[in-house]
């Protein structure tokens, strides 16, 4: 087999065997392909794309590059939730400890931001002494104990993408659908869950910016997880606008808190049931959405899902004390609103520009070892549907830096442009556009 | 500037500028841009196609990457003719003694054979004591005095090109219009020749399989030679079976002392009189083809043509015997004649296939430096149109083993597959299907 016969045949739009990707894969790993054949292949995969079979080897053949977690010592079905990406997305904190406490095992593997898009582990260490750096197998010993536990990655899991996704990040085939379904799928399923809910999310602040490839993404995906034996459903998700008020980390873990309280933005809130159904469902702790549905306002209601979340918090050696006052959290030097210009309705409030407020503001990364201002972000005020007068707050900026500082004007004049203020009035945007099982697509209208 | 935003531009079907693409090939000639992002970079290419803007910007980008040749001491119009490549192509060895005699002062740098294609180089050194390696000073001097000098590559022309096309050759690259136009394009006008006969061959043993194919990379050759400043032309020639009868170096320095003879296979001459012509033409020894034809026709007739050769072969130190007296060349132990199966008209005579017999009896090269066998090769008896009878010979090959050999019923197997016998009478091939000048395509009929 050479290496060379594969990138042309790939380069032709055919179709490679599971032999030919095994052979790619474990030779780029061991470092016997080079990078610039990887490259070359990767970029014929951009153009001629790949099929179902195909994808699922390769995401297999990477799973196999490295070590994988065994839950099995974890009774019950362990559901893992996975999105896409966005901002002021703070769907883990909430559904973590909700699912939790509703009966479904969490043993969560969770990311860093990176570019305009948040990471839940980041939010976590914004809780004074939060530990995420557990082992394996005091990951598993925890979710024994309390039937939750959120993580960094810490063994060597799917070595194959870390290379190949490098790689692809200097030679312009990051936004590849094959390339992308199979590094997220690889790095769940090597993860250990029984079943995933995925939480594709579409729109400016999404890495999927149409509604149509998102559902071509989470076909993929759904397909993947499927042919590798784990039940999975993929949810279309809006991520137009920023998720809820907070764009930053430990604003995003107030907005958490408050969520669980049963007081948090709706939008959040509804995207935490919908998805948090789902888990319950595929854990076989409710028959139906609607059950579900109701277990888990019950769970918020009798504050269990909080208890959930102080136990997460105790059992991983934070300071437990947030959940009940926000005063140990970091907090910000400086707080300077954003007001309206215009008087309309919010049309749009383009979440990529907002993340890019946030990011400029210290509260994200541009690169993997930038470091991260926990304290800093935005908390939006109005978004798309509202009413505003000229004067009105639109948004709250919190930095640690002078107000007169080219800084908070920089993110000031992003926050203005993101915010797109028309005359006439606007519907709310719609929140769930559909969802994809095995059977296929499902459109919400 | 980035070359991960030149990647992603040309991946879009963007158009990159000229600073983009001197600062792609500068930075890859000087090794600060890594091979994985030239690979995905041509990848695209490969997919997104070159304006000729693009491509006249790589070519000359690629030419400053090195030394370039002055012919300036050479008086007279220097006309480079170049062929990309075919089985059998002898017209070299025929056309720069021919044109040389006729007042077109040549300064050849030719190359080596690879795969089932030949090279001049090779074929100049199965005369005893021809000696190619000149420095570009000897060169010149040799033209000054005689007005002929074929030799190999000495400077450090065009590294650029070599490191791109190394790459190419193990990323699926190779075959990409605007990379194989501006690949011949940068190495011609670096050996400084004012004019170009461009020699673009089609069918099964050419690189352009198709005649479409094959105009369009006429057109680009011809867009850059003109961009360039130098006059340029490309002829579009049939390679759908090998040109002449020999296929083999020694057997193929025959063929062009008989055609300077005015004994040699009739396509042979031929093309040697068109491509002659052009290089008359664009030389300003002939006001139009009919003239250019007429003078090389007394060229070979008065025997100045096969002067011309001797004087050349002298020149650099080979033995000028050969040019009247075949037995110093190489010879093969054992010829062994292909025998015709079947009673009919040859259809097809397959050049791809036929090259490949050539080459598995060691004429040719798989890699750069295998060894080459100058004696070995094939000698075509029934061309394309010749009526065959069984027991006809249809073909004998000149090798260097035993006839009983694996080796020898390999390169008979292959010959056989290379002909098609059908009962109906067919015509002699069109030779030549058209030109390209800088006004466009002209088509013959």
């Amino acid at each position: 087999m050479r290496v060379y016969d594969l990138i042309l045949k790939k380069r032709g739009g055919g179709e490679l065997s599971r032999e030919e990707i095994n052979y790619l894969i474990a030779g780029y790993t061991a470092g016997t392909i080079p990078d610039y054949q990887l490259s070359a292949f990767a970029m014929a995969v951009y153009f001629q794309g790949m099929t179902d079979r195909e994808m699922l080897d390769l995401t297999l053949a990477m799973v196999g590059s490295g070590d994988t977690v065994s839950l099995s010592k974890i009774p019950g079905v362990k559901v893992d939730k996975h999105s896409t990406g966005g901002v002021g997305d703070t769907t883990t904190l909430v559904l973590a400890p909700l699912v939790a406490a509703a009966g479904v095992p969490v043993a969560k593997m969770a990311g860093r931001s990176l570019g305009h898009t948040g990471g839940t582990l980041d939010k976590l260490e914004a809780i004074p002494g939060f530990q995420s750096s557990l082992s394996i197998d005091e990951m598993i010993k925890a979710v024994q104990t309390c039937g939750i536990a959120v993580v960094g990655q810490t063994a060597n899991l799917v070595p194959a993408d870390k290379k190949l996704y490098a790689l692809r990040d200097v030679t312009a085939t990051v936004d590849s659908l094959p390339l992308i379904a199979t590094s997220i799928m690889s790095k769940k399923l090597a993860a250990g869950a029984d079943a995933f809910v995925l939480d594709v999310k579409t729109g400016d602040g999404a890495f999927m910016k149409e509604l149509e490839e998102a559902f071509t993404l989470a076909e993929a995906m759904v397909e993947i997880g499927t042919g590798a034996g784990r039940e999975t459903i993929a949810v279309i998700t809006n991520m137009d606008q920023p998720l809820g008020w907070a764009v930053g980390n430990a604003l995003e873990v107030k907005e958490a808190i408050l969520t669980l309280q049963g007081k948090g933005p709706v939008d959040l809130a509804e995207l935490c049931q919908v998805l948090g159904s789902w888990m319950l469902l595929l854990g076989g702790k409710a028959t139906c959405l609607q059950e579900g549905r109701k277990i888990l306002e019950q769970t918020i209601a009798s504050g269990a899902a909080l208890d959930k979340l102080r136990e997460l918090i105790r059992l991983q050696h934070g300071d437990t004390a947030v959940v009940d006052d926000f005063s140990p959290l970091p907090r910000a030097k400086v707080t300077v609103p954003v007001k309206a210009v215009d008087r309309g309705y919010v049309h749009r409030l383009r979440a990529e520009t907002v993340g890019r407020a946030a990011m400029a503001l210290g509260a994200g990364r541009e690169t993997k070892d930038d470091p991260v201002d926990l304290a800093v972000g935005v908390v939006l005020v109005k978004k798309v549907g509202d009413r505003v007068d000229p004067g009105d707050e639109l948004a709250m900026i919190h930095l640690n830096c002078a107000p007169e500082a080219p800084l908070a004007a920089a993110a000031r004049g992003l926050i203005l442009e993101a915010y797109e203020v028309k005359p006439a009035p606007v519907a709310k945007p719609q929140l769930i556009f559909g969802y994809v099982d095995r059977a296929g697509r499902h459109r919400i209208f």
